[in-house]
């Protein structure tokens, strides 16, 4: 495997970010002399690309980026979340121990001398750090940010190793499952407003999930190992994560079996029912614990509107280790749903759940705040929007320019310099072009191409006659008015847009 | 140096943090057994901090932090400018070379298998890099971010390891000094826009620094080290530099007496009138080009409305290496200038110049894109904005909510649930208390600490009656209205006020 050109070899690392067609081999493809050649090949003694698993955001792809997480964000402010920044690098020895399996996926800095850092997984180890750090004892916080995970960004569309997290939380004793469902009722109301189609929260709860195991014969020590396969179930079919249980995991295969059975179980409240009246799963009292809970859940859900939104499915695990109860999921479904009718889901997009010790976790005293919350992964919310506007044909404006600046003639650069100044001071968002003479067309089709509603144009007989001329650039009407109501006559206009 | 209690050491990385105060120890100071000791010593076997040089933005500083980057972003909308994001990190290689003396304070990441990694020092490298790689002609872009630098975070006030960047640029061959006389107005309009009192904004030109070192008879091997050296200036005394350029960088003492001959002039266009007849100066065709455009700029700087916040300073060098032309860094002075008297500098917030040459280095054809651009310094002025809100007291609200669901009875919390998720369907920001049965009093005091406007209040009483009570928290007035209308006498009170 080399570079079209210059016959050098490309690492593996490469490739492997060419076939994913977010990188950009920095070499010519026309066809070079010898000479040529020799030059290109110290020239490009590298490929110019981004890191692996990670992009650039284009103008356009900023303008989609900022109208959902302005959504999110707005969505998290009506809820009276408070907003929170952490270092985008933690302390090494904060984030061990927090994430069990996936602990090999963290991005290491190198040492340097002084602290050992790693950068953070998650918002949510850092926002339980920083409860205990400043002994918060409730706190109901959002924060955005970037994560980083070494993961094969190949396996699923939308996933990068440097990715988007927006986190709600709710830290604080209260009374159970009021938060929880406040949680879920977000996680409805930012995926309804992204207008992204149907969708559906599944929800289980760990003690629920942790006395199936039990009663299904799995030994506890084996419960977090069983837990992540199970976890893998929207990825892989049952019959594979059986396997992986059996001949991986050491499972009977009766007792993976039992769980197979399990798993199948998904619906609303009457499910819930259902499952305290389960001859064996009515047998684990931690089990019982958690229906207890869901029932709850499902009564404050009703109430806030959403219930016909969230299915209890006994296949959701989770696969961070933190969690303590209830647990979520969302998943958009690719058609509305039809009764009657499989629906095939297209991956999750929201998820949280109940971690009631991990600030414990940093405590010296061991002093907890139970915590519940969610995350919204933006990057698949990112791409599907994308690709809804790809086929709608909808146009996005990269700059929000209202007024150009232009000159039909020589020698008025220092009239434009004094003009767009003017309306820069009046707070009007103003461009005009770089050049001493430019010519009108240029001008007129760069107003076109950025869709700058508002034209200035002063040429001679404007000057002479103390006017100047104001184009509409779409209807292309032009009217002469004076030269010093200009900035408000382009107010008059833009306010009544 | 040991921990307060369990006697341990402490390192003196902690140390460092400790005494710059953004950090917390995790031990508690009261006596304790020796039992609750050795407890406590295997519980506390790590410090909980964040990493040094950084820090959290709690909520009320990120209020503030929200307010000074919406004002510097709307300024860059204004100007025209379209978003870009870029990845935290960097293929080491990329960011190689870009910044001569300050390399080794770049964060490098673990070598863990696959790419060798760095985080971004800046976003003006990481933008040369994204204009190649997509082979860009032109463009103008604004980039809001954190960077890193493992510079020690004690020498100066709101210095850190890791900080935001709002970095404007324009890219693309124009006619001279336009897009410069541009960079200067945002640099003005911001600085203004935020009201940190008065500020100068100091100008020099990269050639202009090369002519003078040749006219006074550094050799063309030590440009770039003795340039560093100058740089200094705004932190050390002419005597430090001069030492450092005779006895570090090997300059003849006369040599250096030269320089700081010409480091201390400063002044307006007439300044630049000067230096063109100046007989030693003017023997530098490479100075003469930077005058000539200098002489230009300062033209356009007029007609912008600006020259009087602008000095020309031949004792700015600007430490980075890419830059090739204009360069430029703005100072914010103690108290407003006043006619004859010194004015004190408080340091640089914003800084920038002309690089023409970066974009070269990325491109294998070695194609080049003349660029421009700003860069503002977040952390001091935030610090400064801070400060200015300690002294006079202001409050900041760290929500918006604006409506509190309340009761004065047992037994109410599904008519609040369903009552909440009424104002919530209707965009309303609106908290409630997690608790079943709150008492009256904690309800109230949350909204005057949360300073929440209006509190819907409802009993049995108007249950009964099929009304609801609104209140106003400020004002403690009462009234009784329906229960049908209350979302739409919500929204009236609240677009009254």
């Amino acid at each position: 495997m080399g570079c079209f050109n210059c016959f050098r070899r490309v690492s593996e690392d490469a490739c492997v970010v060419k076939r994913l067609d977010f990188t950009y081999i920095a070499v010519a493809k026309a066809a070079l002399t010898s000479e040529q050649l020799k030059q290109h090949q110290e020239k490009t003694n590298f490929i110019i690309k981004v890191p692996k698993g990670t992009r650039d955001l284009s103008p356009q792809q900023m303008v989609v980026r900022e109208k959902i997480l302005d959504k999110i964000i707005s969505c998290f402010k009506r809820h009276g979340a408070k907003g929170l920044d952490t270092p985008a690098f933690e302390l090494k020895e904060m984030l061990t121990e927090k994430y069990e399996d996936n602990f090999g996926l963290m991005y290491d800095l190198k040492d340097q001398g002084g602290e050992l850092l790693s950068l953070r997984y998650d918002l949510t180890v850092p926002f339980a750090r920083y409860l205990a750090m400043n002994k918060l004892k409730k706190m109901k916080r959002y924060q955005v940010g970037k994560v980083w995970r070494r993961e094969s960004p190949a396996i699923v569309q939308g996933r990068y190793r440097e990715f988007c997290q927006c986190d709600f939380d709710i830290a604080g004793e209260f009374d159970p499952m009021i938060p929880d469902a406040e949680c879920l009722r977000i996680m409805c109301e930012i995926l309804s407003g992204l207008q992204l189609g149907d969708f559906l929260i599944k929800v289980n709860d760990r003690r629920v999930v942790d006395g199936m195991f039990a009663v299904c014969g799995v030994p506890e020590s084996k419960f977090r190992t069983v837990c992540s396969s199970m976890d893998k179930l929207d990825k892989m079919s049952w019959e594979d994560v059986r396997h992986e249980m059996v001949a991986k995991k050491g499972l009977a295969p009766e007792v993976a079996d039992r769980i197979g059975n399990y798993v199948q179980y998904h619906g609303g409240i009457s499910l819930v029912e259902e499952l305290f009246k389960d001859p064996r799963l009515s047998q684990s009292q931690l089990a019982l614990q958690g229906l207890e809970d869901l029932k709850l859940l499902f009564e404050y859900l009703r109430l806030f509107g959403i219930a016909d939104k969230i299915s209890l499915d006994l296949s959701l695990a989770r696969g961070l280790d933190y969690y303590t109860g209830v647990i979520y999921e969302a998943v958009l479904l690719e058609s509305p749903a039809q009764a009657g009718k499989e629906t095939l889901s297209v991956g999750s997009v929201a998820a949280g759940g109940r971690y009631d010790s991990l600030v414990a976790q940093f405590d010296p005293k061991g002093h907890n705040v139970p915590c519940v919350g969610l995350s919204i992964g933006v990057e698949r919310i990112f791409y599907l929007v994308e690709q809804k506007m790809k086929i709608s044909g909808e146009k996005v404006r990269t700059t929000e320019t209202q007024v150009f600046v232009a000159t039909p003639q020589k020698n008025f650069l220092r009239e434009r310099l004094k003009i767009i100044a003017e309306l820069w001071d009046a707070g009007i968002k103003a461009e005009m072009l770089y050049k001493n003479n430019p010519k009108l067309l240029p001008q007129l089709h760069y107003c076109e191409k950025a869709d700058i509603p508002l034209m200035v144009i002063i040429g001679e007989q404007e000057q002479n006659e103390g006017v100047i001329k104001l184009r509409s650039v779409a209807s292309r009407e032009e009217v002469t008015i004076n030269r010093e109501s200009l900035v408000a006559e382009i107010q008059k206009r833009l306010s009544e847009s």
